[in-house]
C-alpha cells in the first residue's frame, strides 16, 4: 500500500536537549498521547514486534508508528501493511533521533487523534540512549542471538529504558543465552525494568508485552 | 589469565581525520604492520570470529587485539585467554574510534613487533562506518539473525568495508535469511567487496576467510 510520508529530518536547533523533550511530554500529556521510543540494535527485531504488537492492540487504540532510520522506507511499508498510520523519518546520517527531530517528526505526522505513536529509533545501542526524545517511555529490544552479555557492553541503553523486551527466544536452542544472568545484570544497572521474554514471530509473550503497555498507554492519557 | 592494560581514550585532538587516517596508515606500512579494522552490530560475533581467526593464524602471524568499548572489559579477557596480547580501549562514552583515538591506542599497546593488529571497533553499523581509523582494510560482520535487508538500511557501513563476513550460518534453520540478496544487496553498494559465509561457532568457511586476510597481510607488509 506504501501510505505513509517520507521526510528529511533537519538537525536539531535546541540547545537544551533536557528541556526541549520536557516540552514535548507535556504536549503529548495535555494532547492524551502517549508516545513510546523503541531502540535495539540493528536486526534484533523492532519492527517484527510491533507489528505484532499493533495486531494486538490496533482495536483497543489509535497507534501510529514514526519510522527513523538512516536510510531505506522498508519499515515504513512493513508498518503500512498492518492498516495503522505511519510515517518514515530520514536521520541524515545522525545515529540517534534528539527531542527536537522528533518534533518534527511529530508535527509533520499529526498525532492529536491518536493513542498511541510509537517512535522506531535508528537501530543502535549507544547515540539514542543519550538523547531523551520527549517520550513517555523507553523500550528496548535485545534479541537471543546478541547475548546476554550486552547490559555490561551498553549499560546506558540498559539504564534509562523503563522496559527491555528479550525477543527471538524461539532461537534459543541455537544459541548459548542465560536468563538469570541477563535478569540480573538489567536489574542490576537499573532495579525498576520491565522485563518481557518474548517470539515476535511465535507470539510466545507478546500477549504479557501488549497488557503492559496498553496499561501505560491508559495510565498517561486518563 | 587477564593481562591487558585498559586505556581510557581521550577525544581526538584533529581536526582532519582523513589526514591523520593517512598519516597512520604510512606509518604502520613502514613499520609493516597491519591494521584491521573489525565493525559490526552488537552481538554479530566480532569476538567469537576473532578467537576463531586467532586460532588458524596464530603460528603464522604476530597478532594484537586492540578491543574498543564504551565500558567493560568481557572482550579483553576473552581475547587475552587466546594467548595474543591484548589491550582494551574505553570510549568514554563515544559510539566510535577515529584516527586520533585509534592511535592513542597504537602508541599504549605498542605495535612495531606485531604483523596484524585487529582494531575491534564498537557494536555500531552507523558511526564508525564515518571515521577512517587509519586501518590497512575494514571488515565488518553482518549476522544471520540481523536479517538480510542490513545493506538497505546501512549502505555506508557496506560501501567502506573491504570484506563482508557473513557469521553464525549455523542458525539458518532458525530465520529467514536470502544468501543471493544479502550478496546482490552488498555487490550494488560496493561491487568490489570479498564475501565470506562463516560460523565462528562451529568453524565453516573461516579457513577461506583467514586464508583471504593471511595474503592481505602478507601483501601489505612485503
Amino acid at each position: 500500500m506504501d501510505e505513509f510520508k517520507v521526510i528529511e529530518i533537519k538537525r536539531s536547533v535546541f540547545e537544551n536537549n533536557d528541556k526541549e523533550a520536557d516540552r514535548i511530554r507535556a504536549r503529548l500529556k495535555s494532547e492524551k498521547t502517549f508516545l513510546l521510543n523503541l531502540m535495539s540494535s540493528p536486526g534484533a527485531g523492532k519492527t517484527t514486534t510491533l507489528k505484532s504488537t499493533i495486531a494486538r492492540l490496533k482495536d483497543d487504540l489509535k497507534i501510529g508508528v514514526m519510522e527513523a532510520d538512516i536510510d531505506s522506507d522498508v519499515d515504513a511499508k512493513a508498518i503500512s501493511d498492518t492498516g495503522v498510520r505511519s510515517i518514515q523519518l530520514h536521520t541524515g546520517g545522525m545515529c540517534h533521533l534528539d527531542a527536537g527531530m522528533t518534533e518534527q517528526g511529530l508535527d509533520e505526522f499529526g498525532t492529536q487523534d491518536l493513542d498511541l505513536v510509537v517512535l522506531e529509533n535508528v537501530g543502535n545501542l549507544v547515540c539514542p540512549a543519550e538523547f531523551d526524545t520527549g517520550s513517555s517511555k523507553n523500550a528496548m529490544i535485545l534479541s537471543v542471538p546478541e547475548g546476554d552479555d550486552k547490559p555490561l557492553k551498553y549499560p546506558l541503553m540498559f539504564t534509562i529504558s523503563d522496559v527491555v523486551l528479550i525477543n527471538k527466544i524461539d532461537t534459543k536452542s541455537v544459541f548459548d543465552f542465560d536468563d538469570d544472568a541477563v535478569v540480573e545484570r538489567i536489574h542490576r544497572l537499573n532495579p525498576n525494568a520491565e522485563i518481557f521474554f518474548i517470539s515476535a514471530k511465535t507470539g510466545e509473550g507478546v500477549d504479557e508485552w501488549c497488557a503492559w503497555l496498553k496499561a501505560q498507554v491508559q495510565e498517561w492519557n486518563k
